[in-house]
């Protein structure tokens, strides 16, 4: 057995999948669900991905090995900062929230020198959003990001870091301040333009109509548009620094091109979206 | 037999897969296929893409029902012009390209009255262009937008409607005008919005290393940034009025978020997010 004990704290898409997954291994003796939900409770033994459930995080943290806070991004500080009096000294406790510099600094802020505290962040999200969704194949050959700071503990860091790669996942380390920066631009930012784009369409004059032809180029850009308000309005306030500083990047590119139809430069015009394919060659 | 003979000039991924798509279908008598191109030519013959080859367009014209125009955006009226005076009376002469309003207005301004011209727009482009792209089914199920005007001739309209459906696309008529205002909404903005993500990720700091993150959003956007820079500068260049309009919008939209985001405002931002959740439902 890795872990006698796995608390997982909100059982949505990401703690849903997370729980399945670990429970589907075999290596956790106890797999322990909590939600403030209770249909979200009872599914999850329905569907048996957890081995117990709560909707006591309090309680459902004692003698735990691993606890891993699985709420919207905004919450988790004030949900760890919750938990602190019922972990022992042996748990370690982690997160999975998109962004992390604030959520590291804040945790790490109150934090008692026994509670062993590691920053996480899975890229297994969709637009999709709720247990119902879960999957407990979701991580297999995804990417974990952990962030480990100089006061983490190597010992926690190691039992996250197998967590994830129990359940599929290929870790990855990184500062907390660098995951902002970088995930500012891979994912932040291609959230707010499709955001954006929906929105321009969607109020031009007989934008409803316009929808319907939706298949010339616009449909690659709405499946992340379907994400939930709720959670992305936290995201882009939570890495707000970041995000603002990638759009403006962001607009500058965008006058670019403006600038070379305006001049109507077919050269300079095509020597931009020629790097963009360049750079497009970077990513496959 | 539908047609007795349709030649198709510019035997690219569109040209290549109708000529194709219409040669299966076993209607037609003769698709004969034109190409500047030897290896083009040759690959067309050697995969029973076309009956006949020719690299001399004004040779190919001759005693055919159809001729449809597949190159570059920015040739056809310019090819158009180059074969009047080999086209009989009772030749329809058709064009695939992505922009109308001006294509149709130029070709009308030099068109003798007993030469007939549809404008045309298959909605089935794709990031891949060149003949060894093709694929006889392309159309099938995709809509094909026909363009016609105060001058177009009925019987010619349903010529070119017979050859779309016959091929499997779905044929809709819009002026123009509004074809190129709707299209530079759901093809053309998305198109320099994508491009323009790219360019912003790849110029940031450390931006080579930052891609390759480019599965927490980014992904999405970068099937279309990697169309021809030439075909897609032209377009641009060629739809500019609408574009630019559209460009306008969408920065409005863009710095809406922004807004937003600056006043950390959680409702406003939200309630901007949501709105484009809800747009997003007319499109599927």
């Amino acid at each position: 057995m890795f872990f006698k004990k796995v608390t997982i704290i909100g059982l949505g898409l990401i703690g849903g999948s997370l729980a399945w997954g670990l429970k589907k291994t075999g290596q956790i003796q106890e797999v322990t669900g909590v939600d403030i939900d209770e249909d979200t409770l009872e599914y999850a033994v329905n569907k048996n991905i957890v081995d117990n459930v709560s909707s006591d995080p309090n309680e459902a943290v004692r003698n735990t090995d691993l606890v891993v806070v699985a709420t919207h991004v905004g919450l988790i500080p004030k949900v760890v900062n919750s938990l602190i009096a019922n972990l022992s000294a042996k748990t370690t406790i982690t997160d999975v929230g998109s962004i992390k510099e604030d959520i590291v600094k804040e945790i790490e802020g109150f934090l008692p020198s026994d509670v062993h505290f590691v920053g996480g962040h899975p890229i297994a999200g969709s637009e999709r959003s709720g247990i119902s969704y879960s999957d407990g194949e979701l991580f297999i050959g995804k990417e974990c990001v952990l962030t480990p700071t100089s006061r983490t503990d190597k010992e926690s860091l190691n039992k996250v870091d197998n967590m994830w790669k129990l359940v599929g996942s290929n870790v990855i380390t990184m500062d907390p301040q660098y995951h902002d920066r970088v995930f500012a631009y891979v994912s932040h930012l291609p959230h707010v333009v499709a955001y954006a784009l929906i929105n321009s369409v969607g109020s031009a004059r007989g934008g409803d109509k316009i929808f319907s032809f939706a298949g010339g180029g616009l449909k690659d850009f709405t499946r992340i548009s379907e994400s939930s308000p709720e959670l992305w309005s936290e995201i882009l306030l939570a890495n707000k620094h970041n995000i603002l500083e990638s759009l403006e990047e962001f607009k500058k590119e965008i006058e670019k091109i403006q600038g070379a139809m305006e001049e109507e430069d077919f050269k300079k015009l095509k020597g931009n979206l020629s790097k963009a394919v360049n750079f497009k060659q970077n990513i496959d």
